[in-house]
């Protein structure tokens, strides 16, 4: 089957990963710098940055004053991330500004869930709906199911279609307990366990038994299989991906340091644009913002595409 | 169409374009560490090194001392490279320890030959027939065509299928003309403008055109699209592939230097066999290979598998 889109909806997600994993230290000026950047590349969607404990994640104490800096352009949506109700409250100073979103986290495996929450599957389900009665309460809709783990699991092995079908039909009923219309759904392969196969079976399970819901595919290149499976989403008829200006990120369950975490953006953005799907970006100007979070950050970064530039130039002077 | 082979030749390049393009100095025995290292990993197939001018390329002066010095594994071919003949005669000395094979080598690109070689693609077809006598001569068989530049150019900007067809035509009649029998045709993305629909297209010609040609497929990850491509080629049963270890090598034509060559020999043997393609190759091992390269080189080599290890030790653990 393929199923390509005509057009696809690229979610950054680079400065929050990346100045949360990065040691740094940087300074608000250097996050806000590559926000703005970013901003004028055509993007439609950035998470700016993460409002949780700053004893948890240092590279985010300073939340506040990056969303405080940045300069929103038109059309840009710009989200945060919290994982906690003290979270929810940092966030909501930001409305507006920031386009406020709720979801549905879950792991496709309970293992993952123990080791990563130190709660069972179970009792992180039992869990949401105080946190989601917190979202409504603050105005907040809460419309998108997460489901990590998808593809793979470094605790479990092998994590088989049925058990994210499970994972989605269990956020379901949670969000129909709680009066939420949820309307996306984000497939992660958390630890890098995806492979074409893998993700024409999951996507091609999921699309069939929830044709109304959204896919979002959140791809790690932990293994240097990432844009491979971003094609086969495409295939699949996916037109919504989370990605990493540069690779910014990491994995922190990768045997060595180093190992990339999201899917590079720009790379996407190439692999869409050369195969004739819109992406709305301008990849010259997403190169440039990727050179300057690698100056900021201090190490190569994992893009290959930064180092060797685009097609479009090289086209041009070869004309 | 999904043609997907059921078992994969990976021919190993890794030594020869990593000691070649690396700054060093590197010692005989550095090398032959790595190519002995390689040999015990199921590969069937090992670019040695390379029999070039020692001015050109420093990096292999020291091209008999390896080829004495390394320990042959039964079952594996293993090859060197040479341009001209004074390269040809060197090569002989260790015929019986290498099997020598003769190219026709060959660019869809006039631009890159004149570039590349300083002579249009007339020019270096004309001087096809000198070459493969002085191979004819020594009992070295001429069995192959290689196509570079078969999927876009820096210098004549996007190829289409109809030059990669024309040129491996031209090939074709030269071979006729001096008695060579072609078997294998070898298709590279030399300055990394593949993308999967250009995958596609280009071996779907190849393959209508040509049924009883063999393809190998020589892909860069110059943009980070080299595994994708790779999977396309899977998908239209390319059945025979060029690999680096790591990613050994690099790209003369990149942007900024580090960008990466052929794509890492470990995480196609990945995609492979996580989609139940056999490689005959003990992937463990091989990332061993890997990382014993890259100590050696001293600097982080492309490959992101090498960083996070495979799957096998991690479902072992998990089971």
């Amino acid at each position: 089957m393929t199923d390509l889109p005509q057009s696809v909806l690229i979610k950054e997600e680079g400065p929050r990963e990346g100045f949360q994993i990065e040691k740094g230290p940087f300074t608000s000026a250097d996050k806000i710098a590559v926000v703005d950047a970013l901003s004028g590349t055509g993007l439609r969607f950035i998470q700016v940055g993460s409002f949780v404990a700053p004893r948890l994640v240092p590279g985010w104490a300073d939340a506040e004053a990056v969303m405080e800096g940045f300069t929103p352009a038109p059309g840009v949506e710009y989200a945060g991330l919290w994982f906690n109700e003290p979270g929810l409250e940092r966030a909501l100073k930001f409305r507006g500004k920031l386009t406020l979103k709720g979801s549905i986290s879950l792991s496709a495996s309970d293992a993952f869930s123990r080791k990563n929450l130190n709660r069972s599957h179970a009792e992180n389900l039992a869990a949401m709906p105080a946190r989601i009665f917190a979202h409504q309460a603050a105005d907040v809709p809460v419309t998108r199911i997460g489901v990590m783990a998808a593809f793979g699991c470094n605790f479990e092995g092998d994590i088989q279609p049925a058990q994210v079908l499970a994972t989605i039909a269990d956020g379901l009923s949670v969000a129909r307990d709680t009066g939420c219309t949820i309307k996306d759904v984000m497939v992660a392969d958390t630890m890098g366990w995806a492979t074409p196969i893998r993700v024409e079976r999951v996507i091609g399970a999921v699309r069939a038994a929830h044709p109304d819901l959204r896919i979002t595919l959140h791809l790690h290149d932990t293994r240097g299989l990432g844009i491979a499976n971003a094609h086969a989403g495409l295939r699949m008829g996916v037109d919504s991906f989370d990605t990493s200006v540069a690779g910014l990120g990491g994995c922190p369950f990768a045997a060595q340091p180093g190992a990339p975490g999201n899917i590079a953006t720009e790379e996407l953005v190439l692999l869409c644009e050369e195969m004739g799907i819109a992406t709305g970006i301008d990849i010259d100007a997403l190169i440039e913002a990727a050179r300057l979070a690698e100056r900021i950050i201090g190490r190569p970064l994992p893009s290959t595409l930064l180092r060797s530039g685009g097609l479009g130039p090289i086209r041009a002077r070869a004309a």
